[in-house]
């Protein structure tokens, strides 16, 4: 078996439960780690360089592009956010799986330039519980949540270019059944080439 | 999700541990039904139909083959062995993962006519582990552990088409890797076709 993590994107509906798996995922289990972004815009009251995020400077920030010292990277409200490659390299190498929580573009990106990435698709059993999710948060208008189930109906075009989808029901259930299939692709044979490529020459030697 | 199981094919080296591991499996966990083989051999004392074999006559078997009524098959000291389709259907409908313990040959056979099999191959942590558990038995002569060892070389020639590879190191690790590897091989993406585009279609009318 490889000693190196897997990059985990997860993506899914908005109103699916993403964030809250995420932070349980991290929170139970020690193999884990967060990807933390790099972004231009100031650090706020409380914030922690290295834990919140990696703050540099926008000169600083156009480097690490041009260089592709980023696994993936965004603008919002004229500031840069991005992953970057060396945090994500650091603890995939020291074992640790990287959770990266990202919408279905950016996973796309991320899947054709390593493919070894794992893709996870956060679902509701259903539309209508993702509806009565959306309007019991109390908090969206109408025309938001019609925003966010337009956005769903895009999302749900590329929902089968992910590995696996948690179906997010019971959330204990689904915080294990994430474990579970992070644990299992660590072991797909695609992943292990080096093992298999290993286990023939050990054989070859043998059989000489 | 699918309520269906699984057809499960576990192949792997000669020593890896195959058979111990899947007896595990259907001793530790309820959702696992292993596949009862059809044969033309006599009933030996103590064997019931039904349980170890469905015993068939000549005739009946030839059946079985001429209207495809067989997962896979082949012919052994004269007589036929082979997985009936029916049982294993069943078998899945009632929401059972259905394990076949099968060699590499038959394991690509079965994929073939059926892609949603999952296929696992099970193997010791390197070659040497797998000798001395060969030598380790103390039954098997120089000859035959010679021609296992060589058996084993053509067959991690097919490693890499196995989905998930099952590294047989400590026995309980391994049943409880496996069982996680089938549990989580029931969230892929590929396998819930039938959800996705249930998924699409509820979006689809909400969104009219």
């Amino acid at each position: 078996m490889q000693g190196k993590g897997i990059l985990v994107v997860i993506s899914g509906f908005s109103g699916a439960g993403k964030g809250t798996l995420v932070k349980r995922l991290l929170c139970d289990c020690d193999d884990y780690a967060l990807s933390v972004s790099m972004t231009t815009r100031g650090m706020r009251e409380g914030e922690v360089d290295g834990r919140d995020y990696f703050f540099v400077t926008k000169d600083a920030f156009e480097d690490a592009i041009k260089n592709d010292m980023l696994v993936e990277h965004a603008s919002y409200c004229g500031n840069y956010y991005g992953t970057p490659k060396a945090y994500v390299d650091k603890m995939l190498s020291e074992g640790k799986c990287v959770i990266l929580e990202i919408e279905v573009q950016g996973a796309m990106q991320i899947k054709e330039k390593f493919p070894d990435t794992l893709l996870l698709f956060v679902t509701p059993p259903s539309i209508k519980i993702l509806e009565n999710r959306l309007r019991g948060r109390g908090t969206e208008t109408e025309e938001v949540i019609a925003k966010r189930l337009r956005q769903a109906m895009d999302e749900a075009k590329l929902m089968e270019k992910y590995e696996y989808l948690i179906i997010n029901d019971d959330l204990d259930e689904c915080v294990k059944q994430t474990d579970e299939i992070i644990h299992a692709a660590l072991f797909e044979a695609s992943r292990n080439a080096d093992f298999i490529s290993d286990m023939k020459q050990q054989l070859a030697e043998i059989n000489k």
